[in-house]
């Protein structure tokens, strides 16, 4: 994908409009059951009705999906696990023993994994879907991360992604990951975009001691001081400090907003793709959820710049697309509030004096 | 029920043991994922393997019980909707058509609806449990609600169906309510256990207005001058100025913790119920989770004195059991993370440098 593609696309990508919004509002107001006393769950189910431009919205066939990537950086001593995890991992997710095939299981919802750039040759491993920039990226403090034509190709990849999740008739799209390294990534990404200082921006990932603590914020200001990220041009923050599943899950919501798709992000890291993809295009904003309030220390922060309230706070840091497979199955209740519910008259219940 | 049979089974009920939780945590921090890393899913996991006594627990049977009764308080306009909608709303539950059955339907739990005191005569509707104490309670600001022999028999009834789960091989119980007024006699039992002033207990419950909420201060404060419930009575307290399905709730909690049943209370009125079980019989409270923090501003309040956190945060205050459904579905998932995962051996992942 070329800029000037990349360009036309954001282009074509319109905030949510229509009537639905107002149609919705009008059907939850006349459920049985006092004004507003579904509270969060009527914001989620009158957003997903404006999504899909119907009264009654419906989320039958839900998709996540895990993007995997490896992550130069972690030369720096900056995670508490050894890159060999992330393609273990991954091999985890395809034999279906890891969280996220648990939890997706529970919500009833498909997961796809896809190897955005692992340093590991999978072979051809059954299950795993290949759309590999590369074997991981460079180490982003001494380098960018990858070329401006990775960054683009990735991007690419992650809305194909999603026209392919449209091709299948997939109602909601949750979008996690899985890469040793990646919150500091993540991190790095924040700080350009909020000017916020590398010790606010860093927290303890899987689990660093105070030492990884103080490497991840160093490794946060090298990696912005070497390579000047220009925070208005997201795709130039991506290939200098992102990572290939970072920038593959910004085209997923991109690709997702385009088909109309509603798309959740799951915790930490794949917020600052969310943020990524925001940033390139604004009208992302009307078509993303945001699964649940990490206890990664700044997604608090991340969260005030999306300007998004998460939909559970259960005090998750996993990543993979755990707090998304949680949130979906609430987003699918609220849809059918809005669609299953009577209305005082059809139930022939007196409304409020 | 009698006083006597009341205390010789609250002496039966234990406080959850054995070494189930630390097999569960055991287990839990060989599990592929950074240790900790699920947050309070892993204690609701953990807590729940305690309950069933097993390091793998099982939740496959669901059951949310909705219990109904009617309010004699009403008659000081506390209440924002008519008291024929109790009637009304139980026929709605039995039709379908209301929240509690989309999110039932949704968490694959069964309903039992139960009238325990409703206003009206079902003359025998197919679905519901008749275990009707009277046509709706007397006017606590007048009077005691109901008598103490009425008290009991409510409890014992609650204590039975809490039974009959059991019997059944239910693995959860969800516990709600549906009663016009019995917000107001919630409050009136914190306000006894809390030594709180009428004005912090009460809120807009269904939605009244300003001169409604300072009736209800009003009536929760003549209803504690009239009848002086004792707070070390809590039998006392839920005849005074209780209410029926209230104390039908208070008798599920009991009987849940009683049968090592994990029970789940919905939100301000059910923990008003869960209040008055753990003051019976403190080690209720193991068996005892609290689905979400409703919007009735008190709530919070109670929760304090009952020393939970509540698994959801939605902004609800719809009751009929909406919050405990869909928490369920929450709890649910996190046994399937402790039955369903992989250790870090099974899957040959390497663990933390």
């Amino acid at each position: 994908m070329t800029q000037n593609e990349l360009d036309l696309l954001i282009d074509a990508i319109t905030p949510v409009g229509g009537d639905a919004y107002e149609l919705a509002n009008g059907r939850m107001d006349n459920l049985t059951k006092p004004l507003g006393s579904l509270g969060r769950m009527e914001g989620f189910a009158l957003a997903l009705a404006a999504i899909n431009g119907t009264q009654k919205p419906v989320i039958a066939k839900k998709r996540v999906y895990t993007l995997a990537g490896d992550h130069g950086v972690t030369a720096e001593g900056v995670s508490a696990y050894p890159s060999e995890v992330t393609p273990q991992m991954v091999l985890n997710f395809l034999g279906g023993g890891a969280a996220i095939n648990v939890l997706t299981r529970h919500v009833g919802a498909e997961i796809t994994v896809v190897d955005m750039g692992v340093n590991f040759d999978f072979g051809g491993a059954p299950g795993l879907l290949d759309c590999k920039i590369g074997m991981g990226t460079a180490n982003f403090v001494k380098e960018p991360a990858m070329s401006r034509e990775q960054a683009l190709a990735a991007l690419s990849a992650g809305i194909e992604l999603a026209d392919q999740a449209a091709t299948d008739g997939v109602d909601i799209l949750g979008v996690g990951e899985m890469g040793i390294g990646n919150t500091t990534s993540a991190s790095a990404i924040l700080a350009v975009f909020s000017g916020l200082s590398p010790e606010e921006v860093v927290g303890r990932g899987t689990g660093v001691d105070d030492e990884g603590l103080q490497r991840k914020a160093d490794a946060v200001r090298k990696g912005i001081a070497v390579n000047a990220p220009d925070a208005n041009d997201p795709v130039d923050v991506l290939a200098k400090v992102g990572g290939f599943e970072l920038a593959g899950m910004a085209g997923i919501f991109l690709g997702a907003a385009k088909n109309s798709i509603p798309v959740v992000c799951d915790g930490f890291i794949s917020s600052s793709a969310a943020l990524v993809a925001v940033k390139l295009c604004e009208a992302v904003s009307d078509y993303l959820f945001v699964a649940h309030l990490s206890e990664e220390q700044a997604h608090a922060r991340m969260l005030d710049l999306l300007d998004k309230e998460p939909v559970l706070d259960l005090g998750m840091r996993l990543g993979e697309g755990t707090g998304a497979a949680l949130a979906i199955s609430i987003l699918e209740a609220s849809a059918k509030v809005l669609t299953e519910m009577v209305t005082f008259e059809e139930a022939g219940v007196s409304n409020k004096d």
